[in-house]
């Protein structure tokens, strides 16, 4: 299965615990689009949150965000990994 | 010790045999600013390139990576993680 990593640049002041909720409704819902968002990295500084996840499209990843309400700024697929 | 998330724009085309190369760049030098990283994830097609760490600053990083030859174009903290 392809990985992806995608960006979201709105989510100053993000919390371990917000993150922690977001992650969960992600995680509610991936199986409707053979997703697997494996970890996530927020700076709630600058409100940049970075998901690396298993995925069958980029679409598959971007319509779990949205339903689960943060949709992605970018998503990039990385089939490169060190 | 911190973990930060940073990013680099310019890598198109970058092949596993190139961010491995570049990978082990780094590690060659990091103990110099006492950084570990830990992974990184490329997108040949954007040229997007992601990597992991845990370092003392941004700054330390920074400089591994300019020293490295690939400087980063962005280097968030991420001290929210699930």
């Amino acid at each position: 299965m392809p990985k992806f990593m995608d960006v979201h640049t709105g989510m100053k002041g993000v919390t371990p615990q917000a993150l922690k909720e977001a992650h969960q409704a992600d995680l509610d819902i991936q199986a409707d689009e053979n997703v697997d968002f494996q970890r996530a990295w927020g700076d709630p500084e600058s409100g940049m949150v970075f998901c690396i996840s298993e995925a069958p499209s980029a679409d598959a990843i971007r319509r779990i965000h949205e339903r689960a309400g943060h949709p992605a700024d970018e998503i990039y697929p990385v089939p490169v990994e060190v």
